[in-house]
């Protein structure tokens, strides 16, 4: 009996029908039932006569499976047997706690920082091989792409591949198509540079070349948070009919949905699309119909956020709204949406003539920790102009700029939180004050005081260039105080203290203070 | 017959009654009457039985006087010739114009760049001498100060003068002086600290000493941005009763509203004492009745603005409410209250521990660049840490910080602004374009263009580090490009051009790029 580990994908591979479209006019399911879950998961054709069944099994244990479909007269059956992983990256999907959190289903922390490569797998071989290279020495657990390939400034090459072959031979609107002539962001294109795709026909080496990317990613413990739609398009996939946005949708889970380290983002910035809500709506439903893992679901936005309180959404994938604040009203829109934040989209680290693509690396690494000691997540992106226009955000390759190691720094002493997750325990004050989620947050006006001391607080200053701070400690218990020069990566041990202390601070902006309070045993 | 200069005081003084409380008991008033106005205005008592009014014209040529009152039994008649000003800084006071600017009434305009030192008048000597003197030599024309000294933070020592005489001769409410140990402020002052004063019993070297402060101030071009009552106090002086504030109202009004750069600010962070909204409209009826000059008068808050649109409010007089956003909002609140948006406190240049004062100069030139481009006026202030305690923002002294000399570059800047005044031209966008408010607005949507061009537009890039913008200038003018560093003060010319035209940048923060029309007979 063939085994498996937990988490894993276990592919059945089938020979079937050919005749027809067999993307559109067959279909393989199969069911396994194991002790503790039973599934039924939907298929798909690899083109050349091969049907592909994908599962992923959350449980240890024996599972039998049966597969049939129209794709085949025949039906099979077998059995698997799951073992633990031994694999030490393997911990289960993310999915929400707390209904604030991202974490491991196994219960590890997820601490998130992701980055963003738009395009990545649309680049030659060698410009994916480096970008896998880099993702691999950086601290990055997350990455947003899209599946569709990019037209858009500093993207104006033919991508490598196509999702879709050409020849139209069923359904396509032409008259959809040539709406999206009007948008903004392709006015150079032209009706003529719209080919002749078939919306109804997959480029099947197109999808295998990304299972192989995304089991990369798998493989180096990052999140392939697949952007299913986007604007920037010339090719028209945009612009497909409800019809065929709903046979990609299907493809698309059917085919990834089996990878543990699988988010699907239906949009990248929806509000530019010419999609309605109600498209957007019967989008998600397909897709929950068709997950039966149900992954990790949201939308992003451009200029409105999306309604994140809508059920399919389990966490809230934004881009800033306003220019200077946004990470900083992370704990209002914990609250707002009960569902955990990440801030996908808090501009760029870069050099190039849009203001979403030019801040500093110092100012990503203060919307980094803003996000992340208020209880949210944050995104990477890099724009620095490039003789060959090889940008990190869409094309990948090397990294250019200087806040990854930073957020390496950040995401370590995140990993060191007691509890695993921080919160900002004070709404108005000049500092964010985090503390472990797991901590009662006391009442009192940080602004009178006095003060009341958790047992874990980081003290971060952001902008602010403090020469000292002052901590009114209680006399009875004794803390250790750390200062964290969050740019330079240091930890400075400042020794153990009792009541009112000073702590001397070096008048530089991105400081913090970690305060730890000692076990009495050690007083 | 004595000649006054147009909008300098005329002075008169007599002697008078001493018995009794000469401040209280007697008034004396005088009326004049020019050509173009007449005014009635209230006089003071100033010690020693001299009584004194004090009165600008606004107008040139000859004026009659009466002057008359309890505080003789005489009453005097005289006339005075007003002549226009020699003196190239007397520009009259500031008032309001378009419901949007600052303007000097002689038409020249006002560009605010204030600073502030709340107790400056407060210090020993030596530091109010040395106080001026870095006045003289910077770009501020505005500064505001408190009539009443202060007692917080690196502000303990006893002042050197108290607006009041010692000693309770009658009316005082001890409850009420109570009340104000409650407050946070002051919690570690005592009731022995509150000293006998007599809020009906002015100190008038006190009041003689300001009135030279003001007087040099003018002098200067200064605007005196005077602060009747704020909350850090330990004398009672934040706590009296409303009487004895109408008392102390009355008398600063009569004493100082003949300054033509005098202007009230009812109180610093009105929001932290605990008068009522009522207590400061009553206050604000009594400066309206009693001011017949109609000085430029607001109230300045911690927390919550005052509603700016009463009618007694000439101007906003803002702090920030938000630690991320603030002047980037200065349209929005043009637009709402429909009165110049004065930024008073938006974070002091230093390295204090507190958030309100340890921000980089960079920081705070962005955010002057910031205000002053979309239409309003900011206020500078420096808090360093001193071995003496002699911090600009309370104490005055010298400047330790580097952004005046960059402050006074804008100031520079905005002087050669056609038209005076600028507004910003777009409402989102990741840049600032600011045009002179004269030129029409015209309807276009900055994210899809073409952009429409004014014959004066400046671009301003903030924290963005573009390396270059592009420009698509009509093909039939000419604009005369400039680079302009905000920071490191220098402009650029990059020659004239038309049509699309890029413009390489340093890919530094803080930069600027002008355009300005060529005249078609230079094309």
């Amino acid at each position: 009996m063939k085994t498996v580990v937990r988490w894993e994908i276990f592919e059945l591979e089938y020979s079937g029908k050919l005749e027809g479209n067999p993307f559109l006019d067959y279909h393989i399911y199969a069911e396994f039932e194991g002790e503790h879950e039973t599934k039924k998961v939907e298929g798909f054709y690899d083109g050349a006569g091969i049907y592909r069944v994908r599962f992923m099994p959350s449980f240890e244990g024996r599972y039998k499976y049966h597969v049939y479909g129209t794709f085949s007269k025949e039906s099979y059956e077998g059995e698997i047997q799951v073992t633990a992983p031994v694999n030490t990256n393997n911990h289960g999907p993310v999915g929400v706690v707390e209904k604030r959190y991202l974490e491991y289903v196994d219960g590890s922390p997820y601490y998130s920082v992701g980055t963003t490569c738009y395009a990545w797998i649309h680049q030659p071989e060698e410009i994916q091989k480096e970008t896998l290279e880099t993702l691999q020495q950086s601290c990055f657990n997350k990455i947003r792409f899209w599946l569709f390939p990019k037209y858009y400034q500093y993207n104006l090459k033919e991508p490598v591949m196509y999702p879709y072959k050409r020849g139209i031979k069923r359904g396509q609107d032409p008259k959809r198509l040539e709406k999206h002539l009007d948008m903004k962001f392709h006015t150079d294109a032209k009706i003529e540079d719209i080919t002749d795709f078939d919306f109804y026909d997959f480029n099947e080496e197109f999808f295998q070349h990304v299972d192989r990317q995304i089991s990369r990613l798998c493989g180096l413990g990052i999140e392939a948070d697949i952007i299913l739609m986007h604007p920037y398009d010339k090719w028209g996939f945009a612009n497909m009919t409800r019809e065929c946005d709903l046979v990609y949708i299907r493809y698309v889970v059917a085919r990834y949905g089996a990878y543990r380290n699988v988010w699907w983002s239906l949009a990248n910035e929806y509000d530019l699309m010419t999609k309605t809500e109600q498209d957007w709506e019967e989008i998600a439903a397909a897709i929950k119909e068709c997950d039966c893992y149900g992954r990790l679901t949201s939308i992003h936005n451009c200029m409105k956020f999306y309604d994140y309180s809508r059920d399919w959404i389990t966490h809230c994938s934004m881009q800033r709204i306003d220019l200077y604040r946004h990470v900083e009203s992370t704990e209002e829109y914990l609250e707002l949406y009960n569902k955990p934040v990440v801030w996908d989209e808090i501009a760029y680290e870069g050099n190039i003539e849009m203001g979403w693509g030019n801040i500093a690396g110092e100012e990503l690494v203060r919307r980094f920790w803003e996000a992340s000691l208020r209880g949210g997540y944050a995104g990477h992106g890099e724009t620095y102009v490039h003789e060959k226009d090889i940008l990190w955000w869409s094309h990948g390759g090397i990294l250019h700029g200087n806040s990854e190691p930073r957020i390496d720094f950040l995401k370590k002493i995140l990993e060191e939180t007691p509890g695993k997750y921080l919160k900002n325990s004070i709404g108005i004050s000049d500092e964010v004050v985090a503390i472990p989620y797991t901590t009662a947050t006391k009442d009192f006006n940080p602004w009178i005081g006095p003060k009341q001391y958790y047992d874990y607080e980081i003290h971060y200053y952001g902008f602010g260039r403090p020469s000292y701070r002052d901590f009114d400690l209680p006399e009875d218990s004794q803390y250790k105080i750390e200062v964290i020069d969050t740019w330079n990566m240091t930890v400075t041990d400042m020794g153990i203290h009792s009541g009112y202390t000073r702590v001397l601070l070096p008048a530089k902006q991105y400081m913090a203070v970690r305060l730890i309070k000692q076990q009495s045993s050690l007083i």
